[in-house]
């Protein structure tokens, strides 16, 4: 990480100095604010940690439970998350504390004895190469720590408040600053009930599954529900179960379904059981279902396992449902071309499923990691306040992939599969493995827009595909030779990233591709740098271009690097030496053939600041650059 | 990380729950301590942090600034100390946060033009396969604060006492209960002078080197000086020498030698720079020496390269001395066998060097790494107080084989050699590339003593060689396949460890090996286990006991594990999954081939709580290992 850039600072350089407090946060509510976001929850946090680090920016994020979260709810960290996690920073600390979900195994009824369950089948849980991250599971709770210290530790010293909840938003169209008047509701004791209104340019309603912001907009979740009871507890338990620290996959012959998922620290362990059915118009709750009653069914499942339960930490009796809003924000379809959003949903308040899959989290923070690169270039003025249209479009689509998906695994779980004798794994287990990318959160790709490229360039780079996620792989920086993932650049702080990919032979030389891209960045009149960077910033504080080269690190040298690469920055004008990468060929993890990059052509990898591959160029394409910057960035 | 043994506790699982307090740190100091630490340095606070994790015992640690550090001094993290970070936690903290060194560079000047350097010859700096963890560099102050860190979040809460001075200790070797009377002095403005005393059972001296802990105990410092100053600065600079994020040392023709070192946060850079000459009787601080001194001299050295300071940091003038006490600690060689020790002293305390080799925060942290588990060890009862006796003769040894080196290295950095024109590297690189394994720390081997084996079983592991760390490798955790290093479960928490290494075709059956042994440990009257851990401890509370297999993971059952290696533990009797591991046989990194471990025999390897390899033994050499363990252990 890069720091002292202005001069020296002591102490932890995850502390960022505290900018001006814009409001008094233990006085009077604010009149107005530029976002407003309804909920602590994944959604609601990961927003509010990406908008508490730039200044200027007024965030204020409500919550009606009256403290932090302790446990229960969510626990799934899929790889993708764990990749955004390290753009936050914190990702080094949920590997240390989680558990890796490294195996599955699958359990079904021995064919001689139904009561009694055998391991049919095992998969590995993350395929080789998919990602630098494990999978993981960590408590939701800790997970809003992790978002909560940033957000105390970035310069606004953001903090929830606590004890108030979202009950209205109006939006005024034609107000010229602060078109949402959102009415607020106290929760504590001493207030309860009491209403203020405060106004804001954005609402994101990270309110859940029964949204106060949904509603407001006249959102509503369509979709509909398994019918089926089930019963989630976190435990400390004793088995002689031999897979109770894998994830394990149970189809009983007892007629219960149970998914074991170890958590964090060893000995708690998360099972999803399978209850009962239910009427058509019943709810899962109305059953007068109990602990009693999870812990007698996993012991049956179980069989012939003991299954011995010390401790319930948490349980909950819910029943699957599939539901999707039409829209993630307050603009009707209709309306898209002459109004930009102002009021935002993410999370369970516009998309809701089954726990099962371990995608309720994920998908929520993907939300506002989309969300809150775009609130920011808006609020800082750097690109039109239609950008935003992009987050519904984008997310929207995500969503309805899960929740299909999300469908199609309910399904596959609650059948019982007559087995081919012939096949390896049972036919579960064989729909698990075919799902893992899904499941990983690596196959949301993003469609061609304003923000996203064709893929008339794919060929230059074949396994960045654009769209998608950027997949990152080992580098060596060349100014100090250390062994670092090129994806770890990407930090969540707003920014664009264009990687430039040297061709064969190229070394920056005068007349090389690199060289003349760098000419073009540093001194064309249309350089997107040139043009959408104010001069009083540094040059990378919009697109943070860097280069990768072919050859080991010690056949380059830094110093006949084009100026570009060398940029001088802050108040002492500093070089910053982090700008060129090159293959780690002594590794043999070479990422010009681990992502299928032309070596002769080369190419332009453009990042957005959510990790996404924009866009494909050839290193030579500066016009094509230029324009894909101005379709969304303003003039600076 | 394990937690939740004793049931779900929210928040940070860093942090643990407070012990009952057994002193107001804001009212007036105690009577009585258990240990009585002198200095906040880094083998203060590596002392403290370890014994604020232990429940029960007092300790207190003063200091005489008025407030932590925040800049200066030293910044050389070995790997030897990161495989201690490790041990505390914080190593991906540190890993995240540093400059990670890689590579070294050699510069001298240009063969027909003396006065312009070239670069002539690179090493890397870290040799393959030496360690898991990199050299690093960053600010000491940071590592004070990643220490007070631990011990905040320790039971005991401990924070030191800023603003005291240990003035003088007496030892009544005959006091039954505090030996020592500590004169303790208070050095802020309101209370400047006041004297008070503290009696405590054990002292140890890390106040630097004027400590006047070793003033009280009668040591002395002996050695010699180079009689050369030299002056060290940080600074945020602008210069085009090519090799200013590497470690670069330069033999200039301008007279002067300088060593580069980047430093965390991309910007910062350390140069320790070669002044003047200093006459026999003459101290470095007399020449009245400047921050324009060490610029200019850096400035001639770097030609051709401009080098432009923007902002010094900090910076300091010293010359080179090599000093060393005769001991460690308070008991004269010649009443070894009568009295034990109670004044202790570690650091700069009793043994200088020379910062250039990056030895000093290391050998520091080293020396109290090696006496706290000692101390603790002593104060819970578990061993004889003449336990001590070993922290003086080992941490002497070590000390004493780094000044030697110090000398020697300081003579080549300061020589001018003739080169071989047909040698790749100049001689002093050649010179650096074969001390680089000693610059790592990883050369202390403790010698053979009650604490240290003999070497008859040595060829069962060769390369865990007895007496030196404990060199990790792959393995994948059986329970939950988790790819890991072994050497992780050794923790800073003063518990010994001991690995059996399963012969071939042992999988832990009845009437193998690994079994017998287990067999042994859970149920012989001479069990180690059984004959030093108390009955109301866990089995794993003195003596942590794991196995190693060679079967991959998916080629075991952890139910048919013996019952020793699923242990229950805690108050709901828990098993704990994290004691049996398999070799990496998918990535063929086989931590029996790795460590020359004997495949058809298999093997005990005794791990110490500081990480050094105690004994290795034959798998059923039951009775050599309750030997082992009762030559210093106490019957619980």
């Amino acid at each position: 990480m890069q720091y002292h850039l202005n001069g020296f600072t002591p102490g932890d350089p995850n502390v960022h100095l505290p900018a001006k407090p814009w409001r008094d946060p233990a006085g009077a509510l604010p009149e107005t604010v530029d976002v407003l976001i309804a909920g602590c929850g994944p959604a609601g946090l990961c927003l509010a940690a990406q908008l508490a680090g730039v200044s200027g920016i007024r965030a204020m994020i409500v919550e009606p439970k009256l403290s932090p979260m302790e446990k229960g709810q969510a626990d799934g960290i899929n790889v993708r998350s764990m990749e955004m996690f390290q753009a936050f920073g914190f990702a080094d600390k949920v590997k240390r504390e989680s558990v890796w979900i490294n195996e599955a195994t699958f359990w079904t009824p021995l064919p001689d004895n139904q009561s009694h369950i055998h391991r049919a089948g095992r998969v590995q849980d993350v395929e080789d190469g998919m990602s630098e991250m494990p999978h993981v599971l960590i408590n939701q709770a800790r997970v809003h720590e992790l978002y909560l210290d940033i957000m105390r530790n970035a310069p606004s010293r953001l903090e929830p408040d606590y004890g108030i909840k979202v009950v209205d938003v109006v939006v005024d169209p034609e107000a010229e600053d602060y078109p949402a008047t959102v009415t607020l509701e106290r929760t504590d004791p001493d207030r309860e009930g009491q209403r203020e209104t405060v106004r804001a340019r954005y609402v994101v309603g990270c309110d859940g599954a029964r949204s106060n912001v949904r509603r407001a907009i006249g959102g509503t979740l369509h979709g509909d529900a398994a019918h089926q009871a089930w019963g989630v507890m976190d435990v400390l338990a004793v088995t002689e179960f031999p897979d109770y620290r894998m994830k394990a996959l149970i189809q009983s012959g007892n007629g219960g379904t149970m998914l074991v998922l170890p958590r964090e620290g060893g000995y708690l362990v998360r099972h999803y059981v399978e209850l009962e059915s239910l009427g058509e118009e019943e709810r899962a709750a109305d059953r007068g279902l109990t602990i009693d009653d999870i812990i007698a069914k996993a012991q049956q499942i179980y069989a012939p396992y003991k299954f011995d339960v010390k401790d319930v930490v948490w349980w909950s009796i819910y029943e699957i449902g599939h539901r999707l809003t039409d829209k993630f924000d307050d603009v009707p379809e209709d309306q898209v071309s002459t109004r930009n959003p102002c009021v935002m949903l993410a999370g369970d308040a516009c998309h809701t499923h089954s726990p099962k899959a371990g995608q309720g989290m994920n998908v929520s923070m993907g939300d506002t990691f989309n969300l809150g690169w775009k609130l920011i270039s808006v609020l800082t003025g750097r690109a039109d306040p239609s950008l935003l249209h992009s987050y519904s479009a984008e997310r929207w689509a995500a969503a309805k992939g899960l929740v299909d998906f999300d469908h199609e695994w309910s399904r596959i779980v609650g059948t019982r599969f007559e087995d081919d004798a012939d096949e390896e794994l049972p036919r579960f287990a064989r729909e698990f493995k075919k799902n893992l990318r899904y499941t990983s959160g690596l196959t949301i790709q993003y469609q061609p827009s304003a923000l996203i490229g064709d893929a008339s360039h794919q060929a230059l780079a074949s396994k960045f595909e654009i769209g998608m996620r950027f997949h990152s792989a080992p580098v060596i920086r060349l100014a100090d030779a250390k062994p670092m993932h090129m994806g770890h650049v990407v930090e969540a702080d707003a920014r664009w990233r264009v990687f430039a990919f040297a061709g064969a032979g190229d070394a920056g030389q005068e007349g090389g591709a690199i060289h003349d891209l760098c000419d073009f960045l540093e001194n064309a009149p249309n350089s997107p740098i040139r043009h959408h960077t104010r001069r009083d910033e540094d040059v990378d504080a919009v697109i943070d271009f860097r280069a990768v080269f072919q050859q080991g690190f010690r056949d380059l040298e830094y110093t006949e690097m084009p100026s570009m690469l060398r940029p001088h920055k802050g108040r002492f004008g500093l070089c910053d030496y982090e700008k060129v990468f090159c293959a780690d060929v002594k590794l043999g993890e070479d990422i010009f053939d681990m992502r299928g990059i032309d070596r002769s052509q080369g190419c332009i990898v453009v990042v957005r600041p959510d990790q996404h591959v924009a866009s494909i160029l050839p290193l030579d394409a500066f016009d094509e650059l230029a324009e894909f910057f101005a379709g969304f960035l303003r003039q600076a």
